[in-house]
């Protein structure tokens, strides 16, 4: 049994508690920590509603939770700026600790995290659910087993209409908001580029070497709140340094390029648009088809006969994560993905196995957010992505 | 009658007199040129099956075609690298010349264009057919209303498997091949870049300030041909300097991006990519639909519901051009894009109108592939666009 303590009770952290934590019979909660004392009371009640005999350490100072006795493993849920912070605090205490995802404010920041794992030891996960996804799996499975050929290219984005969560307001105000309102940068790249960089082994015998970031002016804020919150007179004027698309192109070692674009400010539907390319085939997420070489006909293909086909697929070449999961039943959020990650965090815990989501992982993928400010900044200057195994990558 | 000198008899020249030129009561085909002169009696033949009285001037020096007095214009659809010698040659003769698309070679051959424009006053019309595509003219119309919004952002790409025709082979030796051993670039950019400098007024208040352009490795071709014509002595052995994948980001003046993708030499289906992304609305060509802000819900929406539906906003937004066109009845190829293009190209000719895509709109697009190839070498620096306006752009 993992006694967990969960730093960020925001929405992300009650929805973990609420729908896979309480749930989980190896994991019991015992400490509860958030700025807010009444978020911290709300979950303390989802935990003892379902669990009565448990008992919470209930705290508004992160420090405070991680020192606790009553804490094995810590699980950071705060605001994007407390990920580093906490994760590290955690690492010096010697509790694991699994951590949200995010962006980084600075390259140091991502050797801190390397660095402090290397000197303490201490077990540390990128929960990125995404690279759990069953799609991302699925294809995962398929270029290992050579379905694509060489892969070549992979695009990946957040596109995620946000202006609502983003531009609440002042009673409920998002982490999201000040970052918008001060940064011009691909803020959140690791649900698409997570599983990107599995696919093309970034630190397992390859690597990312440098990117450009290009950002669009921001309008789609500022018009939906002039419609939505015209009277809201913090905001109404307010000017979002955040551009509305951030294209982002990365060059690997191996001459592989990846494209992510954040998308969260202008009205669309929802798609990481995960597409993996390859001499062989393709697979786009957006329409959830996949093109195989010799199989499909390039002037005989079209969205009504071939979107969605990729499900086709899923008998032969489904993830073995995902058969045993969907045999014995999902739990969690996110289609599944949750229960998943969280599982891996646990498991690695128990079973004292390294984590499939490391520190390197998770100092490479954050890292992409501080060089793309700095290439945004600087025109679209191409920057280079620091080699955070020291050389290793060309070892593991 | 527009007596018409045709320079460049391979399979484009050849389509547009059999399925454009021969239909068009007011062209007569008066000299046709190409290196080989088997093209040449081929395509006469074709003129005086359907016209026999027709007389027809055959030579392989596009000089002697120009400068005969049975020319009044000229259509350029020879190989890339003839594209500026042929329409330079032709403005200096005082000849209008229509000029097939493709991608300049050096910014020189760019404001060569431009000067000798100026210099002549000779009418000079590009005939990117894509900017009379359906879908393009319908969406350029509903931005013109407002639909979209401000536009943010704009996708394209030309994203057409090429791998038989670049690779056919010694016998029947494609301009494509030669350059895709030799050059790394974005080299057909403006399929999907006309329709877009359209709708963002490239030249007419906005321009094109700077681009990115970064190249994935070269693995596709390599791996056809080895599986194609293993026993190509010249090709199975050939180092392609191509990159499969060139991700190009532009910045325009009032901040808009727009991102192209070449994507010709791996097995995919085929895609322009059209997508234009305003605060009010997206279209994605890919999927042929429209996400309308307020009308659609982004948790509700799937590609077997919503996919395919902007041909519901064709009965409201149907540009004039194809309401026209589909009351007259179609006539050419590629769904009358040909037609509608070649149709205005005469059209500025017989009544002396401006061309709609003149050689400004021709040198900043073609631009593009100069400026992505030296972007390329420099490892995705950022190069400016040169505004071949001379500063017009803000005036017209």
């Amino acid at each position: 049994m993992v006694r967990l303590g969960v730093v960020g009770l925001g929405s992300r952290g009650k929805g973990w508690i609420a729908g896979v934590l309480v749930n989980m019979e190896n994991v019991t909660i015992t400490a509860l920590c958030d700025v807010y004392m009444d978020r911290v009371d709300d979950c303390a009640n989802i935990v003892t509603n379902k669990h009565p005999d448990t008992e919470i350490l209930k705290t508004t100072d992160y420090r405070e939770l991680i020192d606790a006795d009553c804490v094995d493993a810590v699980l950071c849920t705060a605001a994007w700026e407390a990920h580093v912070p906490v994760s590290i605090y955690s690492m010096r205490a010697g509790k694991p600790v699994g951590c949200e995802v995010g962006g980084a404010y600075s390259v140091e920041d991502c050797w801190d995290l390397v660095r402090t794992y290397e000197e303490t030891g201490t077990k540390f996960m990128f929960l990125e659910n995404c690279c759990y996804g069953r799609r991302e799996l699925m294809i995962l499975n398929m270029v290992e087993r050579g379905f694509f050929g060489k892969v070549v290219h992979c695009d990946g984005g957040y596109h995620h209409d946000l202006r609502e969560e983003i531009s609440f307001g002042k009673e409920n105000r998002h982490y999201r908001l000040r970052n918008y309102l001060s940064r011009n940068c691909e803020n959140y790249p690791t649900h698409e580029l997570g599983p990107i960089a599995k696919i093309l082994n970034i630190n397992h015998g390859n690597r990312m070497v440098s990117l450009t970031s290009t950002a669009s002016l921001s309008a789609g804020l500022s018009e939906y709140i002039k419609n939505k919150k015209p009277d809201d007179e913090e905001l109404k004027n307010a000017n979002f340094a955040q551009g509305d698309m951030i294209t982002t192109v990365i060059k690997c070692a191996h001459g592989e390029t990846i494209t992510l674009q954040l998308d969260t400010t202008l009205p669309r539907y929802y798609t990481r648009d995960f597409t993996v390319h390859g001499t062989r085939a393709l697979y786009e997420e957006r329409t959830d088809s996949i093109f195989e070489d010799g199989k499909h006909n390039h002037d005989d293909w079209s969205w009504t006969k071939n979107f969605g086909n990729a499900k086709e697929y899923a008998k032969e070449y489904e993830h073995p994560i995902w058969k045993d999961y969907l045999e014995n039943g999902l739990i969690g959020g996110h289609g599944g993905m949750d229960g998943l990650v969280m599982h891996a965090f646990i498991d690695s815990l128990e079973n004292d196995k390294p984590c499939p989501i490391d520190v390197y992982d998770a100092a490479a993928w954050m890292s992409v957010t501080a060089l793309s400010s700095i290439s945004v900044s600087l025109g679209g200057a191409p920057v280079e992505v620091p080699d955070f195994t020291r050389g290793q990558w060309l070892l593991r």
